[in-house]
């Protein structure tokens, strides 16, 4: 994510816990101590928001200066050094929560998604996001996905055409609702359609839309479903979505899909370890 | 939480979905079509957030109408309806995503904040949140952790005084550092000290801190701590901080301490299971 | 254009024309004198932004009320009235001005891509716009480039992969580019390649790249490289760009392209002829 | 216009195109490539526009490097090379397409003025803008209507007084227009009247206002409307509005009126040819 | 001001008193009391701000309702009732404090220059403010000087040119400032120049400027002043500024200067005496 | 104050002033001339806002130099020199008045403020801010509040809990107000209580609030109570509140009372004179 952007972000939450001051850090603390922070890693995790984590401390000490041990993207073990943190030691302070917020929950999810995609190698679907992001923090959330290896479904709700069963509903049907945006679309983008049963499939293969999102079924309609729509139109791409588990994302998987949309990995990833430890230098 | 202020916060989060428009519902719903959306419960959860689902709707259809079922604090069960939204289906459709984003999040916290809390039920232990909430999206979640029946501890930094052990680290002890805050103090608040190993207990009493807070202790310790606290100054208020789980926290609170903080509450609770099935009138 | 992004929009171009108030109209007008404004074409246009209008008088007064005669998207004449605005005198003064610099931009925008549409007509080319907007009203003008009866090309730099000249010289060719982005892309969108001579469209071609955007080819070397495209691999589509000026666009549309993409739609459409004549009622 | 200004316009701009990242680059072009773009004029324009084209790649890159051979002001030709820029190859494909944005419009204004400040050179009259500008950047666009060589007609609504005939029309006729703002007013400041037709001059005159625009007029109307001001009051500045092209601008000024305005500046200069070729160094 | 600027900043108002909501009156007020606020004077002072008082409640509570007993500009005497304001109990204390800071600051503005446009009655010298503002409430505070009978110098550094004692220092003299400003004005607007001491009177005399502020001058030179400026030229106005208080501006207007200006109207203007008393109906 | 919070506050003051450029000095000040503004207090004053006054300069010029002689907190005299700036002469001009009008407002605040504190010199009493500070500048003020010696009260309304005179009526008493605070109260926070008359200190007294403010009585009454109730509890604290002039503090603080509230610290501190002298160097 652009570092302007970052900033912006940043601002807002540093401004939830520091627009009434520090009541207690600059009472306590001598204004000219020189600190260093060291984050450290309490679980296994994969690292993400470091960017975001210096924006914090830059946004309250243009001359900070940071050491970094391990990169976005890698592993870090439980009492592993992540990086060092030098600035003044209220600066140190002040910085610390809502830096570590940011980074916790950043890398919560892609240490959340690696899990899903490891889950799932050997197979040749892809583990992807969905919309159920967190409010505001959206793009950031989505790049934790692809740090964690995961993919990417749609950013918004201009980016492409996802007709689910709530548009099935109101339109009177896949065939109408396709026949609508063949009639009116007005860009070039992909096309996909929500199933919710299995007597769905061929409507949406007749319509030849080009992704089709098997929604909420179980393994027995998915390798059914799979099966029938490899056969008539091997380049459609296949999408499960709806109780995804951990447990259950290898088998589902194994029934071919080409990727597997996970809302738990924005929604309810749990926020990782992480501390700042931070030591007059 | 004032309106105004979730207005801000919804149209932030409806911006990041609606910026670029709805590629798929302008073109696959008819423009004059009224429909409802049944907000649904699939699992047993505490309401909290029905005026931010409002609030995103509101912006969207000023002349959106409601009916809620089952308010704010009250429970759900997997099945049951919380609400009704009546608008354009287009609007339904378009601020559906967003509006169970808030919810689902917020009710996440107050239906995990109620299961902490019934967990110590019998005791005078209250669970109370930190600051470990999502970036901006603070003052939301704190009301969250209230409706499932927690307290708040401090809103942002410049509340209370709470010396943690970085400040101790850093200004050469408990003693030094509560010196400081008598010296120089401005305003009238609780006086908070965190301490990590027992040792630290008779500095924090000799020092005549309100709140006492007994970090990542084990049971063992928290019940010397609280036996010595309570003997020596029944008035100084005791909190437990680190480490508490569900599994733990009956046993934490049987120790007889005041407050137990869980930053779980806010960062790591999973969203709860609801949906918007949206009908034609 | 969801009206809560809209208003953010009205509101920071009324702050342009009366942060410091309206030294004249105050003075001049009674405070009481009802007035009407009757919106008026001086040319032959086609109508779009007529919410953005009406957004304008909103914000200045919420009682105000419309009559709308000529529609988003219709074509109104020379003398003809599109619409009429119910308000105090002074409201209709204040935000004039306003009202009709966005209405005027927008509509010019539409009048101008409708007259592209008109002539590629009987071709199967669609006229598209670009990225090449006013900074600040992109999604605004996207939207009458498509009342005009336009195509979108790519909202913003996340939509879709688009490989253009200077990222295929800075990664060593298109055979690279195509690589790394088969390797690497987390999201399921298209994939368009920018083609500046004859020679780079066997390299496209055998990258299976979705589109291929011909830029700033003569009438010849459109024509040949459609026939070799056409051959070779029919599910292709085609994009021309660059150098397309009314005078030459239906020559370019008969080659059999699929898209006409023009900068000028939204970067050098001259604003339409529109006034607001206010009488008092 | 300050700096500080000019980066919230291109923090929004920049923010329409990255939200949701840059699909392409990343994936295209290796991470450490330093790059130069080579910004070229590909038709004589007036240039402007250069800070906020600076602004752009500065924020993505606080690094950034220029070198400017052509300043504001200047006259670039065809083939001419204005600046370059020197950065990560990244960071100038991302700001390309919003920098040039900015730098097209804003110099084609300037360039645009230049041509009607050309065409009156040897009279009297400066060409100025109007409050027809862009939505949001209307100071940008004064700033570039003053490089042209333009003067500037009122920036906002509460800077001068201007009596137009929609407030003559409300008032009940100049003369008490002109009697209340008199009575009123508050701040010391130029007063004018917009004349639509030669039966107002003398009732402006009589009212003594300092100047006295002639809206719509044809030349021979402004010709006698000239003789008769300066007959009877020299001191008083005549205006020009309404019906002006680059065809009859000369022919209008030499009726010797003071100030010609051209809406036309802001609200239909065509964006000038300008490009940026990016090379690895 | 304009109702949506005056929400912008009752917005940023309310949100530095409720962004953590109210610790109080929600535990101790009823949820479902209907109140009435009579909004006291306790001094005798000049209305104005009724309608940011109104705003404010407004964004609390879309239904409120108000009775106006004395309006903007009229004198209220202590002990009288200016305003009802009649909603939810709760609404009415959260937003008392933020809708009274506004009132008392604007009042006490308005009633200042009251003070100063009553001393110099009988005289042709009209009082004017300054660019002294509060930081953020500039508009706001020059229309209370309106309100208050004042007139307001210029709003912005852009509005006018005005030559102040920095500005002669650093260009080498009034002459040559002047002379730069007629080479490159690019506006219409009046023209002033500040005068520290007599010497310069004939300067600023030869260059046409068309008002002379006399800064920090004593009584007999302003007098000195005035009859040499009338005597060479009728039409230029003169201003005084500097060193004037309620005590002395009656003798400085009757030397016979046309402003005087005063920035203690807006940065020293005491808060004025009002209270809300809350009653449940 | 955090640098980022300030930044916010400044870039708002300068967009008051220089959204429209500067007509004058562009004009008048040679483009490259080095200058230096000297600082000058121009009566007795307690310096603070230094931070906001960088903050203004380098806003508009990220490479000025600052020298600071006296530091917040100190006195200056008439004549002193407080600092020097170094920047370009056009910035200085662009920058005074904004700079000057954050110092003034603060220094006033925290001179005032300091005139209260020594009034109180010898006593236990602390001087107090409340609330009633400028909307939008509250952090920034009660900053100013410490400077000058004074202590904070609540910064917001979420901060503790303050049970006034409306919640006593609304809620039918003190005994039942604190009967709902014990009952629902949800974070540990200081209590507090306001008494208007004698006969409501035994019942605040019996509810055992912490600290008990006596609003608008007179110093007879004050005694009595002070005494009452430190007979009784000589834990809780007693804050006087209303009426509080430099003329009575001294009196009240001898009554032996632990905080004296004072609202005209920041609703009514005159500003302090200051002036920038600008030379070039």
């Amino acid at each position: 994510m652009e570092r302007f952007l970052i900033d912006a972000l940043v601002a807002r939450a540093l401004a939830e816990d520091l627009s009434y001051g520090d009541a207690t850090t600059d009472l306590v603390v001598a204004q000219d101590i020189r600190a260093v922070g060291h984050l450290m890693a309490h679980e296994t995790l994969v690292i993400t928001g470091i960017e975001v984590f210096e924006a914090v401390f830059q946004m309250l000490d243009p001359e900070v200066r940071f050491e970094v041990y391990h990169h976005t993207g890698q592993t870090a073990k439980s009492g592993e050094q992540i990086a060092c943190v030098f600035s003044n030691a209220r600066v140190l302070l002040k910085g610390e929560r809502t830096a570590l917020n940011f980074m916790q929950r950043l890398s919560g999810i892609a240490t959340l998604t690696r899990r899903y995609v490891e889950a799932v190698s050997g197979t040749s679907a892809k583990i992807t996001d969905t919309r159920k992001t967190t409010p505001g923090l959206r793009a950031l959330e989505k790049e934790a996905v692809r740090v964690g290896g995961g993919s990417n479904h749609r950013a918004h709700l201009g980016e492409m055409i996802l007709i689910k069963d709530n548009h099935i509903a109101l339109s009177g049907g896949i065939g109408q609702a396709m026949a609508s945006v063949r009639a009116q679309m007005t860009k070039s983008c992909r096309i996909e359609v929500e199933i919710t049963h299995e007597a769905q499939i061929q409507e949406a293969l007749d319509c030849g839309c080009e992704i089709i999102m098997l929604d909420n079924m179980n393994l027995a309609s998915i390798e059914k479903a799979v099966s029938r729509i490899r056969a008539q139109s091997p380049a459609t791409r296949i999408e499960v979505s709806g109780g995804v588990r951990l447990e259950n994302v290898a088998e589902i998987a194994r029934c071919g899909v080409d990727f597997i949309s996970v809302g738990a990995l924005t929604h309810s990833a749990p926020a990782v370890d992480l501390s700042l430890d931070v030591l007059s230098v």
